[in-house]
């Protein structure tokens, strides 16, 4: 029985046999391990054609291809990346579908051969590019390197996301802005769950171009109104796919309103597969969603703000451009937290960042990443020995302070 | 006897016993090895307070305090690199001498426990401040960062690297620029001589500030004009230093003028002390120095030109940004020359340089400067084989290739 779930999903639908082998395999893809008796938080495996993943996660950005900063060996041996993200928007502009293809996928492209989850460009192609246009068919848009026009469909983004090859791809959504009136949010979710249902069809139409199982992840938009996310919490949740992603937070709103959708949308998205929580967030962040049943996660903000001169540590943020860090020797995080944190010092890494050195963002990206991947692993760890809600609340006032 | 040597340099001459035990080691800061029997060249070994050099050597260039966008581990584990260069101006003018001096100089502040040459920030003062004054005192200057006035002197620069701690540091020059007036040069050259005086002056005045041996050289100017490069070259061998530099070359003029004036000026220079030429060069440079006698080389051309997408190969080198390699997936430099030309392809490079991505240039600056290291370290085999003539020539002509 459980072969010919395994078979599923790599196998067109030619005929009666093949059809029978198609069942899906959804209890295969997240299993999960153990579940907080004081929250919502629970750990488990994601299973991947490139390797398993424990949960709760956090996803590196690797926007074009590249963790911005980081070598390949580094991200998988130092900071332990168990998975990074890709964006279709990016990587459809450049190198380009057709420079994909020749290299075999994105991840023999890059060279990383653990897993990869690539966002579907809905987000980048509302955030990134001016003059866009929207219709039923799609979203028609300039590109941001060039001006050169383009579109994007439910369909074409499957297909592009199937030749670049990521473990799990997302459906093509409309992500609303914020502050955004009702009726916005409301036409907007309409348009996303139309949308949802070409992708769906043109999925299981069909197959991976490399021969490795794909998983497509359906997006619940809605804004801030607890009603359209309700709705479409439950519209999402009846596409049956593997597993479910909440876009549209973290984009401006209170962390309050975010922590309150999550809620509501978690009370609906089926619990026994994997929910990924879109472009979120600070440290405190995922510990919250986490006690709310999030299991992955992905964010800019580890390398972005690591670039800029912001540090994550246990003990709170440093803005390493201070000046009171100017004659400080002592390591970046004494924790240790990172393969950097301990080899520097904050008047170095200060250094190397006002003087405007790439070496000062690397090591920032390093510890930061580091710090995100440690984070998750030991929320983990307090969810499987039932301390998590404890550990939760004196991480997230600590995570809080700015030293 | 050698360990009366041994005292010399670090005792203040305050008496007679003092005086006694102030004797130079030149014999033991440059053991030479082996020579070639067809060529000046040869091996040896630098002794430093930070470890032993063997030279042939390559120092990549680490202005600021950082080998730009590259980690310390990987210049040491990876690149290999035995001995990096600072830059007094640099330094000077960022973190600052006191933040330096805080840190317990350069080599504990970047976290870089093998050698270090500083340069003396004569070449940084006449090529990137704008409106400098020089007078017979020094240097007027306006720093490049923030238009602050300050002054270099002989005196001064020597202060400044004590207080950097470099294994070896540098007399204050003028580096008169090519092309260039008889004249000009030759008062130029007149006042390098002078301030050599000074520095040696305060060099023997000074301790090491962090008890670590340090070594001045001196460095011949003259342009490309032989009797005042004579001149000068007769000037710097008679200052009795540890070793000796040669500078104002690779300033623009032809290749041959180079070689011509290596030649002229290694006639004179003592023979049994290391010989530095400053800011050189290209693969074939370097390779036709040694050839001439010379031992030590530093240059930005394999990381600056990494970083603008120009890769250095036993076979000649590739500017990845030609659109021929946009779909050759094949290794960076299939001879494995460092860690990342294995696993990384070309058309990902180029990727990654078109994109603007910091990941292309650290690839790039990683491999580059992985050849150089590995290019002296097979002269020097081929020294020590007693076949360097006839390497050198056939290499001479692969590097000259462009791919």
């Amino acid at each position: 029985m459980s072969i010919k779930l395994f078979h599923y999903n790599f196998i067109r639908p030619y005929g009666k046999i093949t059809f029978v082998l198609r069942k899906p395999r959804i209890t295969d893809m997240f299993l999960i391990e153990s579940r907080d008796k004081e929250s919502k938080a629970r750990t488990g495996i994601l299973k991947t054609a490139h390797g398993d993943i424990p949960t709760p996660i956090f996803m590196p950005v690797g926007t074009g291809g590249t963790v911005k900063g980081i070598l390949q060996r580094d991200l998988s041996d130092d900071i332990d990346a168990k998975i990074i993200l890709g964006n279709t928007y990016h990587l459809y502009l450049r190198p380009g579908t057709e420079i994909l293809k020749a290299a075999g996928g994105l991840h023999k492209f890059m060279s990383w051969d653990r897993p990869i989850l690539t966002d579907s460009g809905g987000y980048q192609v509302f955030s990134l590019t001016g003059n866009r246009k929207l219709t039923d068919e799609g979203a028609i848009f300039k590109s941001h390197i060039d001006g050169s026009r383009h579109v994007f469909t439910p369909e074409n983004t499957i297909d592009i996301q199937r030749v670049i090859g990521a473990d799990i791809i997302m459906a093509f959504d409309e992500c609303a802005p914020w502050p955004c009136e009702y009726n916005y949010v409301r036409k907007s979710v309409a348009l996303t769950h139309q949308w949802l249902d070409r992708a769906v069809k043109r999925f299981r139409e069909t197959d991976p171009v490399w021969g490795k199982e794909q998983f497509l992840f359906p997006i619940v938009q809605g804004g801030t109104f607890d009603d359209l996310r309700r709705e479409s919490a439950e519209k999402i949740a009846a596409a049956g796919l593997e597993g479910n992603a909440i876009g549209g937070l973290s984009v401006g709103e209170p962390a309050d309103e975010m922590y309150r959708i999550i809620e509501v949308v978690n009370a609906i998205l089926p619990d026994n597969k994997p929910r990924y929580l879109m472009g979120v967030g600070t440290p405190a962040n995922l510990l919250e969603a986490i006690d709310r049943g999030i299991d992955m996660f992905d964010c800019v903000m580890p390398t972005r703000n690591g670039r800029n001169g912001m540090l994550f540590t246990g003990e709170g943020t440093i803005n390493i451009r201070n000046r009171k860090w100017i004659d400080d020797f002592s390591p970046v995080d004494a924790a240790g937290t990172s393969i950097v944190s301990q080899v520097y010092s904050k008047a170095y890494l200060r250094h190397l960042v006002m003087s405007g050195e790439n070496l000062g963002a690397q090591i920032a990206s390093i510890h930061n990443l580091s710090f995100y991947l440690r984070l998750v692993k030991e929320a983990r760890i307090k969810i499987e020995e039932g301390n998590f809600r404890k550990w939760k609340d004196s991480m997230v006032k600590k995570l809080s302070e700015r030293l």
